[in-house]
């Protein structure tokens, strides 16, 4: 960008926004990045308050040709928040208004709202917002709905989107949107778009009753294999897991070595937890499960109580911090596959890490099939070209299987250009269609999602 | 269209469908109407037998400038289906390839299947399709997608596209697009959109469980208000009922007079399903029902198992012929507002039919305040433009009560018009922008849905 332009855009922001215009070099360092990658020094980074605000925004740059880069919590895995040269990064942890009407059992939450504050605010009045993306305590409502995400709570409950009555956001004209789940589902089709069709800056929430009663068990198995048969066996009888999470050997082993909490060597692990209203359900659901995982040669520990149930669910939640310690990098893996496929692509995925001489540790969400294949490097002595080989060969997998190229962490930057094996010319066609029907300047997240 | 373009456009058509091109006038008398509302005669309909012939048709209908409109079984209740001049309609009913897989869980269905065949064809396997519209033994799945219907089982189940996970569809170029539910949900943009985007071919669509248990209640209340409140105070006790269908007393008296099962008069009725997989759960969830009720004045009478149940529902599948009974003709009137509201808006509704001199009954799935106020009248006697003008005011009310157009049976033709009164110009000038990305001829079902 000419430097005289940039001068003027600069000073018009400094006017709109004051000191929520953030323009030296440190202030905006932070923002360069995301939970996976690193993107150059942005124009500038705008922290607005309202919609107001944001709509203003749109249209400062519009005049000005400039592009936007919508971003939350930063603490997305697939480089959607990353900026590109020139770019005005809009940060919405400002807009953090949010209110529960428990009367509809709806939330009405502007996108800097972190994740756990909705179900926080919902629980006096006995409701919870299911949507748990393991991130949930700094991911914000804006990422979670730009990325549709997930968490462990979506076998069950399904995922951000399900829960979105209404959407407001504003387009690319600067104009304020708002609308509900009707013909031409524009709000779905925002949702899940990763920021490259408007800023979202509001959203009615579904709240759900929270349930009453919980139960949960660990099972560990000789592999991954009858570990996945156990599952497909007890959601075929009927059971419907609030949460089922499974780590294969290396990732149980790393989450051992961190917590110490005497979990078996060498063995898969299954995280089970029923939910509902009903103690003698949530313990028949339960058994269900236990039953299959026995079957399949697994042995069971059922947690007696609250208290052993969050000991598991903090192995769980150990597993970001255990793999940091056995190299001080990784790219974090995303793929759904068939359930049924997910012995197979669990042990191909294995075999590439060997092949390419790279540590290489799987868990996920296994009731949909969610993969994460962790690739653990260290940049001093590891190439970083061939991780990204590795996971491009991880992607690969997943589409041989029938399976997509993220289960939920997006596609960004990432995976953009796999876009081009997973998506047919004809579709992709369509895609870019949309794009250019609802952001034909290419105001916002440029170079995200579409190769 | 001058004739010989048109005798252009018929020998083609005859030559790729020979007898499965409806040429004759007699033949396309049938196929000018759905079940509310006439249009002209087409210019042909066409039944085509796979997505390569609906592919052929598309790029035969670009090349000589001809609309095209999408059509199941007719059973539309907003005109979506309803030809205009010189376009061909086409009818889906011969693509009716079904299969179910019990492995995964899934069915791959053409958009012909009709609604009820799939739970039909899911059941030796355990397992069943939720969305149940009253008309699924004769809707098809592609009206049903293009509409996004509901019925009863939705409040527990959800709607049509919850239960999609693929979508294939004929875009405007004749390409042959197969999508999941991803970034950029164009499946999601598709389900709803009422044969304006594109042709649905097939979808893959979700299979549930049978639940192993079911329970059912009759409840009868002095009035509309004391039983809207009894169902808001169920479902927030944490109850939630597969099926909640309520009848104005009006309403209730039609199907009493055509069944004589001994319903009581001057009453509004509420008609409630529970079900799942734990007999004593079943029953306990529609305790809570009963306990509400008559917490506000109900009597209840539970259904003394599976054929008593029957009886129940068969008494609300009754409606329709009911209230052909009492006059030849009706609108059936469709919006949704939120159920705290639904009291004042069945009595403003029952004031305005007193206003305009004409019957109004009323009825629907309460759960999601999806209420059909239905407009009955004799055409000989009754000014059919105060009809739809009543029809309008209703629409209004529930616009005012922070409702929405259409509960579920769409926009169409019929409501077209009120979108300007429902939608602000920003937004309706979104939609406009994807309708001009997808289909920027207006060769699908043009003049539906957008004003
Ligand atoms: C340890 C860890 C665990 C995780 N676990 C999960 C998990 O279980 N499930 C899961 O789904 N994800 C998970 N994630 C990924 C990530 O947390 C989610 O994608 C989350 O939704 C991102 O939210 P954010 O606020 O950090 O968004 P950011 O990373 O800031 O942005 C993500 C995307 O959203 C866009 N965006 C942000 N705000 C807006 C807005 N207002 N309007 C339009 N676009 C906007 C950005 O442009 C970007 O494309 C995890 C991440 C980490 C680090
Ligand atoms: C007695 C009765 C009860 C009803 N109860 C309910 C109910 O409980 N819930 C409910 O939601 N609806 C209900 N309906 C309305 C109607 O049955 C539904 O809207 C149904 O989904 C329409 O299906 P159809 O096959 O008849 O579609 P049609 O009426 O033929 O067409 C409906 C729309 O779908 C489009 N379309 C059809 N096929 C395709 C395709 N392959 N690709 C693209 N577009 C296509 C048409 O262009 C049109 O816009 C009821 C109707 C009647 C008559």
């Amino acid at each position: 960008m000419a430097l005289s332009r940039a001068q003027g855009v600069l000073d018009e922001l400094k006017a709109l926004f004051g000191p929520r215009a953030l323009l030296s070099r440190a202030a905006k360092e932070v923002y360069r990045y995301d939970a996976i990658l690193v993107g150059p020094e942005p124009l500038a980074v705008v922290l607005p308050e309202s919609r107001e605000e944001v709509a203003a925004l749109v249209r400062l740059a519009r005049r000005h040709g400039v592009v936007l880069v919508p971003r939350g919590a930063g603490s997305g895995l697939s480089g959607g928040a990353v900026p590109e040269e020139g770019s005005i990064v809009v940060a919405f942890t400002r807009m953090t208004r949010l209110e529960v009407d428990p009367h509809t059992q709806t939330a009405w939450a502007e996108p800097g709202v972190t994740t756990a504050r909705v179900s926080e605010a919902a629980r006096p009045y006995g409701l919870f917002y299911p949507p748990d993306p393991a991130s949930y305590r700094t991911s914000t409502l804006g990422g979670n709905l730009a990325e549709n995400a997930g968490g462990p709570l979506c076998f069950k409950y399904g995922v951000t989107g399900d829960y979105v009555l209404e959407l407001e956001w504003v387009d690319d004209e600067g104009g304020i949107q708002r609308q509900g789940r009707a013909a031409y589902d524009l709000p779905g089709l925002l949702i899940g778009s990763e920021g490259t069709l408007g800023l979202v800056t509001g959203a009615r929430l579904r709240l759900l009753p929270l349930p009453r009663h919980r139960a949960a068990l660990l099972a560990h198995f000789p592999g991954v294999e009858p570990l996945a048969e156990a599952v497909s066996e007890a959601v075929a009888s009927g059971a419907v897991p609030a949460r089922m999470e499974f780590m294969d050997p290396a990732c149980a082993g790393a989450v051992e070595d961190y917590l110490r909490m005497g979990l078996p060597r060498g063995r898969a692990l299954l995280l089970v937890e029923t939910d509902g209203e009903e103690a003698d359900l949530v313990e028949e659901e339960l058994s269900l499960v236990e039953a299959s995982a026995r079957r399949h040669g697994a042995e069971v520990v059922r947690a007696a109580g609250e208290a052993e149930a969050e000991a598991l669910w903090r192995a769980r939640r150990a597993v970001s911090p255990a793999l940091g310690r056995i190299r001080p990098k990784r790219v974090n893996e995303d793929i759904a596959v068939p359930r049924s496929a997910l012995p197979r692509v669990v042990r191909e995925i294995e075999a590439l890490g060997k092949a390419f001489g790279l540590v290489v540790v799987q868990f996920g969400h296994i009731g949909d099939g969610n993969l994460h294949p962790n690739i653990l490097f260290d940049p001093r002595r590891e190439s970083e070209e061939k991780v990204w080989e590795l996971a491009h060969e991880i992607a690969r997998v997943a589409l041989r299987h029938g399976g997509v190229l993220s289960g939920e962490h997006g596609i960004g930057l990432m995976k953009r250009d796999f876009m081009l094996e997973a998506v047919d010319p004809e579709t992709l066609g369509a895609l870019h269609r949309v794009k250019e029907a609802l952001d034909p300047l290419g105001l916002f997240n440029p170079g995200k999602v579409l190769p």
